[in-house]
């Protein structure tokens, strides 16, 4: 397999993009990206483009046709992937698989969603489909109630309080105010978070990431070509891409996505790392309670401590590893299909040494996407070079 | 690369598959291949689903990961491809690329769709979402009435007539009532073609496809082991999947589609044949007319003679090249994820001699597989071994 990298980024500002279509989001990534890796659209064999739920949300499918027509790349083969939340992280990592394996040699992976032109309702009900409709979302069980479950489970079995789970949002909306592209650019307290409108017992609207629009891309080629296209290229280190019991009663404890724990091993053996190693990390914080679930099942922190490292600043800026520096899903926005390949924008960002919240010294960076309650989950280990 | 066998093949019945929801038939479909395959589960390294619109009209996104849950593959990698009703197509490829560039020994590639539980206007709505939503669908058109343009088109500049169009129909119904997993089983009359009820002028009922419910699935493997796993393995000599432009207004020409001339030429390239080679194809007859302009765009009948080639019988079962032996989409049904495998589920068996409408001496197929109004397609070459 040949070393891969990344050799430029674009990502939409994320929010309520008013009068822009899905297509216009997904080509404006991407039009940023090949301007950032300086590599002409002709250069480009394939594209992939995650997208949850266009079809729906958006009355938009065949995104990923629609994007290459769109961006004028010549009828190069374009597939859309879609793994629900994890739809981005899948397509990055086809993309990555297309150039390791010599199949290509310029590839974009993007991700894109449109969620705001929606109602509410309809939004809720477009995101249940990650879930087993038959088997668990007809019943009435929703995504906030999901992680409503694993946050009382994990309370009870751990000890966390919901403090410590607040402190998740306080953390990450204090990052995201300082990002350009965040959708919330307003810190808040730990008991703005406590007293914000109960959802989903016990989690409170500030432990929920908004409702959101944005796009997300990323241009990759072979590592031994990418300072042809950009003086500070990042190297793709490993992959992991598994899947896990798609409902929570198929699950042995709730308090860990087995997905997230098999797509971490394959990613940190294929770069010869441990998650000691790790610098900087994006994690999936659809809820302030996913993130204390990942920083565990991504190995940083003892299981059941994911609460008290958040407490101790384990997960801050300067901490032990730094945990969600754009903001997170929580406070930078969730725009589904685009979450994978904005979290990579950030990484990227952080080792070039451009990123809004800047970890100092940072070498190694790791992107966690997941899809439903763990149905899927995507790992992306990142270094400079 | 190496060279890559097809050692098992499955498929529902198409048709309304009540009680059954879109998981349970993927599945199904899944379980059959494996047990033709005589490949134990345990040995698959990889899934791809094919899959338009589950998440809007079956309610159930993330079909790629629930299927590898369902069926016990242990958390393996599980990707949902769309490329509207090409998806089933991408997902083929990516399984054959897996394989081809010693990604992976066993792979399982799948299509699937869940129609029949919706209205036929939810459906209408749904499927024409693999339009340009912004600058085609939101004016009102629909696929009938693109096809519709389309035949209006084929017959102004080649002189094709309605009758000619109409004997596609009389064709395909024709294999279709041989065939047990087909959808319709009952032969029609030109006649009652050209007074069936009007859909979008020309075109009328028995010029479309149903709506339908069906999966299929393949199971992969490279060629140099096929034999220990089935007995008449079939070879895959050659793919290709490109783009072309995604809304009529777009097109030079509106009787041809580049990303089906682009996705038979590099499958020609790959397999070092030409269209002449072929003795049976399963295309895209997502209209009459569609199998019509497919045939020509293919290389089987010059540029405007599809129309006569019917008439003359150059595309029936025993005819220069057998076309849509299963009854195409018009008869077989179309549940629009599952037949880019469901055309291969066709194919392999012919090239077994195991089909319904058994094409003598068939050693070369190809299946071609069509997104939208040709904003993308994949096209597979097969052949025995």
């Amino acid at each position: 397999m040949r070393d891969v990298a990344i050799i430029g980024v674009g990502s939409t500002p994320f929010g309520k993009l008013e009068g822009r279509g899905l297509i216009d989001i997904a080509v404006a990534a991407c039009r940023e990206a090949l301007a950032d890796a300086r590599v002409p659209r002709e250069k480009i064999q394939a594209l992939y483009v995650g997208n949850f739920i266009g079809e729906r949300l958006a009355n938009q499918g065949a995104i990923a046709g629609m994007t290459a027509n769109r961006l004028g790349l010549g009828g190069i083969p374009a597939t859309k992937t879609e793994g629900a939340c994890a739809s981005g992280g899948i397509a990055l990592r086809l993309g990555v698989l297309g150039i390791a394996l010599g199949l290509y040699d310029f590839v974009l992976a993007a991700g894109a969603e449109k969620m705001t032109s929606a109602s509410t309702a309809e939004v809720t009900a477009g995101l249940a489909t990650a879930g087993d409709e038959e088997a668990e979302m007809r019943c009435g069980l929703t995504f906030p109630g999901s992680f409503g479950i694993i946050t009382r489970a994990h309370m009870a079995r751990y000890g966390t309080t919901r403090e410590q789970i607040g402190l998740v949002s306080v953390k990450n909306h204090g990052l995201g105010a300082a990002n350009p592209k965040s959708q919330f650019r307003k810190p808040v307290t730990l008991d703005e978070v406590l007293r914000s409108r109960l959802i989903a017992d016990p989690l409170r609207l500030f432990d929920c990431p908004p409702i959101s629009d944005g796009a997300a891309a990323v241009v990759l080629c072979p590592a031994d070509r990418a300072r042809e296209f950009h003086a500070k290229p990042v190297r793709v280190m490993g992959t992991g891409h598994a899947t896990g019991p798609a409902t929570l009663w198929e699950m042995d404890d709730v308090t860990t996505f087995p997905a997230t724990v098999r797509a971490a091993r394959e990613a940190y053996h294929a770069a010869g790392i441990a998650a000691a190693d790790v610098d900087v990390v994006e994690l999936h914080d659809c809820f302030t309670t996913a993130e204390i679930v990942a920083s565990e099942d991504l190995g940083f922190f003892p299981r059941g401590q994911g609460g008290r490292a958040v407490e101790e600043g384990w997960s801050a800026l300067d901490g032990k590893v730094a945990v969600n520096p754009s903001g997170g899903l929580i406070a930078k926005g969730h725009p589904v299909g685009a979450t994978g390949c904005a979290q990579v924008y950030e990484l990227v960002r952080q080792l070039r040494g451009e990123a809004a919240n800047q970890v100092r010294n940072c070498e190694i960076a790791l992107a966690h996407n997941l899809g439903g309650t763990g149905v899927v989950s995507t790992v992306t280990i990142l270094g400079t070079m």
